[in-house]
């Protein structure tokens, strides 16, 4: 029967010896790289020939594997963003680990498509949520889902909010058709993405309400109040109030038990963005400032920056399964599940969101999270919110250092100060600092603007930090900045 | 200065030596998982031992590498999908190369968030992204993004199409203030992902039409514009055409000639999804069918279906670079753009999509296409469709066996037939077929209903299947079939 006529083409190795050995090496240079990491540059400029490089046309013909590796390490390797590097503070953008890494290995070589059927990835996919819900003391019959990260997370949350409300039936007819205009409530403070999926579910931005805050940079309670009842006095439908654990400016915490108890008094979905800051329960410090975060209708927070796991994850939590498999599920005959087989086992993770095909992005959480138990991750995050504390400290014994804003959690807000410096003369100076700073390779804090003055921000998820590197941080900025 | 009260905490290796011996275990471990995949079993179902194993709550303690590893081996490692084996052919599903995964370990290694700044992973993703206008003929100037695959692609394209439209500025009002409710057309043969992005982005279910197919499963022209005709006199807003290239059931191709008419002449938004068939432009038997496809103003394709790269990665291409960036920047203020160190460099990739953090998901495609070029996949995608068209001369040559569908890119739709049977019996025998096919650990092919019609559907994006598995395939399921 066999009349194949031709050898069969795969991309599998022609050569299986050098692609193993091509495994080790990497392996080899990883290590080395994160071993000495500590003694490298966080980061330095591209030159114009591997800009060039990396400008070419879609190659037709193939090369061999070791030679696109030299090429991978000559233009690619060395000039990394440096968010592995212990001074790399910037953005909140988390480390990685080397168990992280060898688990996004095995996943990748599995590549089960973790969507649906009997398989082991779709069980280490719900024992992960599982885990996730037990960190934030959500009720084990919430639902969950695991996504690339923090924008996708809250949007998935919203668009659940938004098809549970009222009796309007969103996602059937569309909000062209529901009885008013929807509007949902954050802080000015707000992490961009929340904006970005109100526009996106398609309520606009004119229906994004952003409240003042604090000195704290925390929402003002009165504020939100005042706002919902004037948008009913006008007959708007007011739905949903975002509250954010950890603002990406400043680290600051709405507050929580307010906003959910004017989200009860009003019925409206209460939302905790907690993409940063949600794991900061884990630290006893505040625990009890983020309890109301058990209570919420739905979360949304990173695995990729508090819990140092590599790119990309994130988990969205919702209170009501029913709601939140009400608002995805849709079973096209292709996919219709058996009670035997591969196409037996649990219910189908795109009934629960965005996507169909989705990789086995929950086996580095659960490596991770077996490796070091919860405790150790406690302890990770506390370390990191006394970093910023210490580096707080440290500004405010200084002179020439001020602090721009009260520290919350693991991020630090300062600028240098001269004697008779105009605010135009500070953020040049301040910027200048920053800039020579990564330039030098030393140490990559990132800048932000509050209240209309520039400051450097030091966003610390960084598992690679010491208390050193504070030291060293705060020694640079002083130099940097006496010699400009 | 230096007044550290206690050691640092740090999640990396407390012994380094073991955690990359460890690493090396697992490089080899996966290659002889890979060399040997051809002679293991497919799938073998989940003892409720492993279930347990996978049900237990968080741990509080941490354990040793090694031990972590050793249970990954015993409850999920074999337990796995089976994507990766020769004679997958289910639901359209990759199956990754080693190249692929070691470049995945690379990324996660090096950890850059791809989203912002002057480092190596910006530019290579933009080098990717021009790769896929290469290959899909998309002229030089047009915008891309890659996202974690042909459901976000789809749903990106169409957020752009949405707020592209007219004078609306729905981005910014919603679509409530629209000035009446938008509608988008495609197939009842159309993917469930665009109805879902129809639902999510807050058009809703019944927006969205569903035109009927012709007997080759493709959409019927002159219905879609029938419809449209009547839309517009009911005082809709038809706003855009989804025309598939490579439907899931069957493989249909749409008219894409008479689509792309049909959307200029109402100026509607030409939108293809080729999630899982664009790609097929690269065999030569292809290409001219999918000629219009670039004329498409946005197209979204899958890179871990048919380009063989691990999961999660497709593209969206839009015609217009403008529209795409109005439908999705913002710049917050802790991500000004400078034009010197870490800050620099090309436009953040945000700006283009849903998503801020990002992994670094381009290198997998980079290395892949370094490593086999253009042709070699033109070649392999060309073996595909040729095993697919194969397996239908085998289907039809015998008298036991039924041809469901004409076969279109690389997908088979058939089913035994026995003399006296009634369709419901039919569908029982097919169905135990599978089930056993799969139990028994020999190939898994999936299932789906055509005209009310249970059928097996052979899916092919396998870059491991030769056309002795064809033939191994078509023997059990005549063996199979005569046993039951």
């Amino acid at each position: 029967m066999n009349n194949t006529p031709q050898k069969d083409l795969t991309l599998d190795p022609e050569n299986w010896d050098q692609m193993r050995a091509l495994g080790h090496q990497i392996i080899d240079d990883l290590f080395d790289y994160w071993q000495s990491i500590r003694d490298q540059k966080i980061w330095k400029p591209m030159p114009d020939e591997v800009k060039e490089f990396l400008d070419q046309p879609i190659p037709e013909k193939g090369q061999n594997p070791q030679e696109v590796y030299e090429e991978f390490k000559k233009y690619i390797f060395q000039y990394n963003k440096g968010n592995v590097h212990p001074r790399f503070f910037a953005w909140i953008q988390g480390t990685g680990t080397p168990m992280g890494v060898l688990a996004d290995l095995l996943a990748s070589g599995m590549n089960p498509n973790t969507t649906i059927g009997e398989h082991s990835a779709m069980y280490v996919d719900r024992q992960v949520v599982n885990w996730c819900k037990e960190m934030m003391n959500f009720p084990a019959e919430a639902s969950g889902i695991l996504v690339s990260g923090g924008s996708m997370a809250n949007i998935t949350a919203l668009t659940v909010a938004r098809n549970s409300f009222g009796e309007e039936q969103i996602r059937k007819k569309g909000l062209k058709a529901a009885s008013a205009q929807l509007v949902l409530y954050c802080s000015v403070e707000t992490h961009s993405c929340i904006q970005k999926a109100a526009e996106i579910i398609g309520l606009g931005t004119d229906s994004v309400r952003k409240i003042g805050v604090n000195a704290k940079y925390e929402m003002n309670a009165d504020e939100l109040e005042q706002q919902i009842h004037q948008d009913i006095q006008e007959g708007l439908l007011p739905f949903a109030v975002v509250g954010t654990s950890g603002t990406v400016n400043t680290g600051a915490i709405d507050p929580m038990e307010e906003l959910l108890a004017i989200s009860r008094k009003y019925g409206l979905w209460f939302h905790v963005d907690g993409a940063y800051g949600a794991l900061a329960k884990l630290d006893p410090v505040y625990s009890e400032r983020l309890k109301a975060i058990e209570e919420a209708d739905s979360l949304a927070f990173d695995l990729h920056k508090w819990l140092y796991v590599p790119y990309e994850v994130g988990c969205t939590l919702i209170r009501d399964a029913k709601k939140h498999r009400e608002a995805f599920a849709i079973t096209p005959n292709y996919l219709l599940q058996e009670s035997r087989g591969l196409s037996g086992g649990l219910d189908s993770i795109n009934n629960y969101g965005f996507e169909l095909s989705r990789g086995f992005k929950a086996l580095k959480i659960w490596m991770s999270l077996k490796e070091h138990g919860r405790e150790k991750y406690a302890q990770m995050i506390a370390q990191n919110n006394r970093q910023a504390e210490y580096l707080a400290s440290l500004v405010e014994c200084h002179p020439n250092l001020e602090l721009m804003a009260p520290v919350s959690m693991s991020i630090t807000c300062f600028r240098m100060v001269k004697p008779g410096l105009s605010e135009n003369q500070l953020r040049e100076l301040n910027r200048e600092i920053l800039l020579r700073m990564q330039e030098e390779g030393i140490a990559s804090p990132s800048s932000t603007i509050l209240n209309g003055k520039y400051t450097l921000r030091v966003a610390n998820v960084n598992q690679r930090t010491r208390m050193e590197d504070i030291d060293l941080l705060i020694r640079e900025v002083l130099r940097l900045g006496s010699e400009i």
